[in-house]
């Protein structure tokens, strides 16, 4: 952990270097989306991620909402809240969340499988609630450079994309749409949050949070591919 | 306060008789309103009025965003996100805070002064900030039952935009577009809000507290008046 400091602020320059080398933190390194990129999971594997990872899509937009309404500047909210409509989409069949749930059709899960939460480990729930806490709690700044993993997200998955395609031939290609979407939204959102966290963040104090903001998400990416990895493995009740 | 009982449910017809009961509670019956519609108020306690006020208007969009961010439920996400967008518009210029800034403008007082909480009274910051932490701590379908107050706003808003056009003259009438468009569309959002808790709250018990939040909600609508009729009496620091 960083330590809090009064030392002079870092340069833009300097600060978003600090948060991109965070990237030795992102989940991509885990070694589950290793196995995923190498083509070695097998079906219930993959089964297992879309389930439990869309816990955290469907979280997403109760964690923008969450940043929205700590957000004084409705400058910012204006902007921001196109977050929300990219998850939640504007009608019934639109939006990411929607997105996900074809994907789970895509690997044989029904969408009643997918929404309902009992299916989630509480490994994952427990960091997804972590997240969604994090933005209701925190100044929105920091929230909002909690989401700059996104810096991190394209390159990942245009890599899991290209592999899912190759190596995953049973998986209907029509559920990939989500990760096609997330390519063309992903830096955008990335770009704005960026200029959004430097130009906030003018004390060095503020900088460090931030980064710590950075460092807590990636954290929570790993914790819940952690849980994933390992599966349920509580007796099944019978 | 109504006490928690296991009695069996209101029938829809009952229940919406229940929350349209608290209509006597509703801050049109205030004295400062009563003579803001009889054309008696200052120009100092109207400007004093919309000042204030402008505290509420601006964490609309907040307590709405905290709504959300508790809301599990995509499809009514779907719909409550318009709530912020008519608050905070789209691109500059529109939405309800400029509208209420422009409200500002009409009777005399610079955009830099309203967007100042300084100069807000501390029992109007008190009554606001409750308002949004309810909605950021209670169960959604709660925060969606006190919003019924618009159940009562057209009425009250009709009458006073006759009041203000009729009496006070010196405003620009132009300032008066934030309430002709709130004519439009509290009765919309007032509609979604009453099927949306009919439908949701099934228990008497859930039911009651949907009353109760009502009923919280015209207490802080009231006592936010009470503050702007009494106004600053602290000394001032010469």
């Amino acid at each position: 952990m960083l330590t809090i400091t009064n030392q002079i602020p870092w340069t833009a320059a300097e600060f978003e270097a600090e948060l991109r080398k965070q990237h030795h933190r992102y989940h991509h390194l885990h070694p589950f989306h290793q196995r995923m990129n190498a083509g070695e999971l097998t079906k219930e594997e993959v089964q297992r991620w879309v389930i439990n990872r869309f816990y955290y899509q469907r979280n997403i937009p109760l964690k923008d909402a969450a940043i929205l309404s700590n957000c004084p500047d409705h400058e910012v909210r204006r902007h921001w809240i196109s977050r929300i409509i990219d998850h939640d989409g504007t009608t019934e069949a639109t939006g990411g969340i929607e997105a996900w749930l074809k994907l789970g059709e895509a690997v044989g899960l029904c969408k009643e499988h997918l929404l309902n939460d009992q299916n989630t480990l509480p490994g994952v729930r427990y960091a997804v609630d972590a997240y969604v806490n994090f933005c209701k709690t925190k100044p929105w700044i920091e929230s909002v450079a909690s989401s700059l993993t996104e810096l991190f997200g394209p390159d990942a998955i245009r890599t899991r994309l290209a592999a899912l395609e190759k190596h995953y031939l049973w998986i209907d290609p029509k559920g990939f749409d989500y990760f096609r979407t997330r390519l063309h939204q992903a830096p955008q959102d990335a770009r704005y949050a960026l200029n959004l966290v430097i130009s906030n963040c003018r004390t060095r104090d503020m900088q460090e949070r931030a980064v710590q903001a950075l460092i807590f998400k990636c954290d929570l990416l790993w914790s819940q591919l952690e849980a994933i990895e390992r599966g349920e493995t509580r007796p099944i009740n019978v």
